[in-house]
Order: structure tokens, then C-alpha cells, then sequence
């Protein structure tokens, strides 16, 4: 094994999950072309400390200048390197109900470093149906647009019912990293990575906030009174 | 201010982020019929490690019972009243193209604590327009949905292009938390709660595992080889 493959390896799971904010953050200082960032302020501007910023960083062998902060561009090239977006991963949808069409064109996707190369949907009637630059097809086709061996992600976008046939038919046809939007578990043999995304857990958040505040007005109020 | 309320402000955000997935868990559970699960398992379906579990829910004045764990309902109920979830949030959606009309069929809200109320557009001709058991009303209806002092969440679904302009009119009406999906940064007044929910996120998570495996292969390969 590589030194370099052993680091990369080393790259805790939360500190993972965090790097897609980090390069969302810096695609913003890119827009707004700044050069440069210091660890606060990246730190800030992602919603996380400062430290855990670093500590973070670290892990990827990047560490900021004191008094000039990381190279946007650079710190940029070193998160995709380490995610795998310097070059384009191939992503296959499943589903095309209002979610698997939102997909299919959310431009997020195109400059983030994935390539829907495949809109499937079991309803033959829709097969042959343009969507942008892709054709609806079939299911059968999926074992032509699937390479064993070769890296290929399924997003799975139907409804909850149809989900665990369509994982089962994505495992089949070697997929091994699975994004599944529909609202139900679903289990995946041993080899298949699997996330499921909960479209809810956002607005979970957002409702905590919400009640802090409400919780907030009525003390002010209770404090006002009393 | 009572007992209660500092101690729900006391919730770290890092923790307040995971206690929908602790939810998503237990509901897994719940719906297996499980009365009690241990710290070990619920840790494990969260993807998170036990100690940290542990903390988490002791932010929220719960242990468990050693030899016995939790109760799988009254923590359920102790997450869901921690996230301000056991009376209905009501949601206005803004933006009805694929993404909005997934949004408002999506199933997860509806048992989550979150009611859909209102289905907006700018475009007049969708008007009228039934999807469910709500009709898109044009924006002009805004006022009408929103009372100013009562809590309500805003989803913007729009295009990128539109997604200022709606973040203004919500906020105008008196929505303080916004759930925005369109793939742009936008500003919100002080005493707005704004959230960016980036969709291809978990993607590039998923890609980092994808990529862990295909190093691993090629290094197996090496050895071989080599």
C-alpha cells in the first residue's frame, strides 16, 4: 500500500462527512474571488470551529500559513482529490417521478463531479422520453449501462414499494455505492455501500430552531408578565 | 426562564443534527416491534459510536438503564418533543417544478411532525392546479398563509434564479425559518433561520467510499503483481 493510499485511508468518517461543506464554502470564496482563507473564517463560513477545521484539514495533509490561511484554490483540488470529484463519477437514476426528473437536471451534480449517464424507470411507457440530454429507458438496460468492476453510483428516486426490487436489481448488475432517496429501509448485499437520504431531516433541524425561539418569546413574555 | 427551557437550550447543534437520524432509528425499531434497545445497537443503526450516543441523549435528560437500555418509546417522544415535533409544524412550499411537486407528495414529512399547507408559484398558469389534497395558489396568497408571530417553515424550490426574490417575499411575510433548496447561496434578515440543503452532499460521500474501494483494489492488484 501506497503512503498515499494509507493517508487517505486514515480520513475519520465525521471528518468525511464534513469535507463536501468545506468545498461548498470554498466554491463560494471562488465565486466571490478570494484567493485566500483563514481557518476562521472557513471555519465560520461552514459551520463548524475552528479547530475541528483544522484537525479536519489535517487529515489531508493540508495544513493553513499562519497569518495567510489556506490557498482557496489548492485546499479546493486537495477536498475533491480526497473525495474522488477530480474526475467525473458516472451516476445512474432509477425513478423518474417528480424526485427522479428533479434529479436528473439539478445542476449541482455537473459541476460537483458526477455524470447522470442513465435515467431508468420500470414504466415502459415512458421509455424513449427526453429529459435534457438523456433518454428514459427501460430497466433491462441497466446490465448495458453498468460495467461490473468499473465505479458507478444508483440513486434510487421511486417510491418506497418499488425501492428494495431496485436495489436488488442494482446490486445484481454490480453497482456498489447506492444513494436511496425513497422513504423506506432497504437492505443491500455485503460489498454495496449504501446511504440512505431523509429528505426531512433538514426541516427536523430547522423545527428545533423554530421552537428555541418560540420557547424564547414566551419566556420574554412570561418575564415581562412575572 | 423555566428549568425546562435552559435545559433545551443547552442542546448542542452538533447534537441537535443527530438526533433525527437517533429518530429515524427508533422509528426502525417501533416499526420491528422493539420495546428496548441498548445504547450499543441504537449507536450502531445511527452510525455513530455508543459514548457519543450516550452524550447526546443525556443533553436531553435521558439515560438509559444498564442491563436494560431504553425504552423505545418514551425516548421517541423525548427526541420528538426535544425537536419540537409532537404538534404539527405547518410548511409553505415555493417553487412547484419537479423538486417542489417531490417535496409536496414526499410521504417523510407528514409522519415526521410537519404539515404541508400552502403550495405556491409565481407562474399564475399552474394556479389552481390540485396535487393531493392542495391546490397551487400564486404567490400574491403568501400573506394570507403566513400569520407574523406564528411559527411556519418555507421550503424554496425554485430555480436558482428565483430563489433571492422568494427568500424576500417569505421573509416579508413573516416566515423565520427557511429550508432552501435551490442550488444558490442566498441572503436572509437577522432573526431569519435559513438552512441550505446541498443535493449532492451525500454523493460525494458516497464517492469517497467508492474511491476508498477502488484503491483498495488497485493496492491488492499491486501486490499481486508486485
Amino acid at each position: 500500500m501506497s503512503v498515499d493510499q494509507a493517508a487517505k485511508r486514515d480520513i475519520p468518517d465525521a471528518t468525511v462527512a464534513r469535507l463536501p461543506g468545506y468545498l461548498r464554502a470554498l466554491g463560494q470564496l471562488t465565486a466571490q474571488d478570494v484567493l485566500s482563507v483563514s481557518s476562521e473564517e472557513l471555519a465560520h463560513s461552514a459551520g463548524v470551529s475552528s479547530a475541528k477545521l483544522r484537525k479536519d484539514l489535517s487529515h489531508l495533509g493540508s495544513y493553513g500559513v499562519r497569518g495567510v490561511g489556506y490557498d482557496v484554490a489548492h485546499l479546493t483540488y486537495q477536498i475533491s482529490r480526497a473525495l474522488g470529484l477530480t474526475h467525473d463519477w458516472p451516476v445512474v437514476i432509477v425513478g423518474m417521478g417528480n424526485l427522479g426528473r428533479a434529479l436528473a437536471s439539478y445542476g449541482g451534480f455537473a459541476t460537483k463531479g458526477f455524470k447522470v449517464v442513465a435515467l431508468l424507470d420500470r414504466d415502459r411507457a415512458l421509455a424513449g422520453e427526453r429529459l435534457d440530454e438523456l433518454t428514459i429507458q427501460p430497466m433491462d438496460a441497466l446490465t448495458a449501462v453498468v460495467t461490473p468492476g468499473e465505479a458507478c453510483i444508483g440513486v434510487i428516486a421511486t417510491p418506497a414499494a418499488s425501492a428494495q426490487d431496485v436495489a436488488d436489481l442494482l446490486s445484481a448488475a454490480g453497482v456498489t455505492s447506492i444513494l436511496n432517496f425513497a422513504a423506506t429501509a432497504i437492505q443491500v448485499p455485503e460489498g454495496v455501500h449504501m446511504r440512505k437520504v431523509d429528505l426531512s431531516t433538514e426541516l427536523q433541524i430547522l423545527a428545533f430552531h423554530e421552537q428555541q425561539r418560540s420557547g424564547a418569546v414566551s419566556d420574554d413574555l412570561l418575564e415581562e408578565i412575572g
